[in-house]
């Protein structure tokens, strides 16, 4: 690019501003930064995670890019902000965890999806918040899904390919309703379960005692249990049925445990565990070939 | 101790060689180590993991205390052949992660439980095994769980805190019963859901597609998931009431999530969640105070 792609980051978190960052770095972009608190872009400056800070949305003119950071139950606040910039935008994107309400609360406020709108989802997070914690680094080595819309345009995929993997992040393409089944199937079941765990262990334990003997494998297992509880409650709220799908074949796999250790059904259990033992060294094996 | 304490460790896997290798490095015991494998009590003498190697179980005389660190599923079949011991020794104890069974072991096998016997379970393992990957530390910083029973003589009680208290470990006490209830909540469910859920994922994605975009945060719950089958079997088999107790509790309350999801009960999730992460908090909590 020749000139730089002029980006506005909407939502200075660690996601946002980890963007934010790592495209400043790479230097393909001049980076706007907005923040429903006012003190932030000004932070956002002086740690070299934006270009310009935004005090107002309404007053933002010609910006190619606009990036939505904010939670999903937050996005329509937002597109009512921003929807005087829709009709000039080259790309409105965002990252939130559950694609279709994404698009939901996006038709909701401007009638119908515009051409320029590609939803995303950076496959990457970490346990600190906010803009201080902004890491150019935190997409290296990981996938960023985008979920192109039927009438999305080839040239806001393009522009978006082109940012994400700036940052490092390995881009692919999805659907909007794969991306909501992968990710209720591999991030928020997990994170259901563990809650539920902990819970669970909590109640039936007086003073939380029992806590005193668990060892590494249940600090692993349970370390997703510390999420942020309004996150995974808007999670949960709006990615209601593909949760409830793989939650349901889950209850029923387990319930086949529960039967064959009541009936020292031996060999199911066997036959399970080494099923379930491959499976997890098959996924060892891609966490190590992409660091390479 | 003026004169050290004769003490047989009976196979050299992972624990029982590093519980020898930290007592002989504390200077409190004179070691001898049996292992199944004939090979490998003249690797432990190579690797200053013991003092003195044993061929044949039959024709040990003189021991203070026999450590019977094998499957629990090996328990009978040790017994056997130490039994000529058993009138003379001060202590008897082992490392299995189900008590009940063990006690059952021994009882099947003597008719009764002689004084000597006080079985035990270090809260401690590691990803790799063998007398190769013998720690010292292993049970440093970590909970050793005693199960006295109704006839454990407190001289074997004390002998047997005194030699793990000089790997660094915690002694504490419980019963039987109480000890398998423990370890059913805080390690066997924990290993049942990620064999389960792992399992779940790996049946509905074709070609393990769906791994490709699992995060942090399934790395981590699914990791005692990648343990070994085997003896996993073991342990939901011999510890079967305790394990059906808790798993049903569990399903329970999962329940009680499904309806709030499928109800849009965010209340409920909230509350549930803000409970669990208050509960993971004080976990934390207490293995950051077990470093210092």
């Amino acid at each position: 690019m020749s000139v730089k792609t002029r980006v506005l980051v909407v939502g200075l978190g660690l996601i946002g501003a980890s963007f934010a960052k790592a495209i400043k770095q790479a230097g393909v972009a001049y980076v706007l930064g907005y923040d429903r608190d006012p003190a932030v872009p000004g932070l956002a400056i002086d740690t070299q995670v934006i270009d310009e800070a935004v005090a107002d949305l309404s007053s933002v003119t010609s910006v190619d890019v606009v990036v939505m950071a904010v939670p999903v139950m937050a996005i329509a606040g937002v597109v009512e902000q921003i929807r005087h910039l829709v009709a000039d935008l080259t790309v409105l994107t965002d990252v939130g965890s559950v694609k279709g309400e994404v698009v939901r609360s996006v038709a909701g406020v401007l009638g119908d999806l515009p051409a320029c709108f590609v939803p995303g989802h950076p496959i990457a997070g970490g346990e600190k918040s906010g803009v201080l914690a902004a890491e150019a680094d935190l997409f290296k080595h990981h996938m960023h899904i985008l979920t192109p819309l039927d009438n999305s345009s080839p040239a806001a995929v393009e522009l978006l390919t082109g940012l994400w993997t700036a940052c490092g992040a390995e881009v692919v393409a999805m659907t909007v309703q794969r991306h909501d089944e992968v990710l209720a199937a591999t991030s928020h079941l997990p994170h259901l379960l563990a809650f539920s765990l902990v819970d669970t262990l909590a109640r039936e334990s007086e003073n939380r005692e029992i806590f005193k003997y668990a060892a590494g494998g249940f600090r692993d297992f349970s370390r997703i249990a510390a999420s942020d509880p309004t996150m995974w409650h808007d999670i949960f709220l709006t990615n209601r049925d593909a949760t409830l799908s793989i939650l349901r074949r889950f209850q029923s796999d387990l319930s086949l445990l529960e039967q064959a250790i009541e009936h020292a059904d031996g060999d199911l259990l066997r036959t399970v565990f080494t099923r379930a033992k491959s499976a997890r060294d098959y996924f060892t094996e891609i966490l190590e070939s992409r660091q390479k």
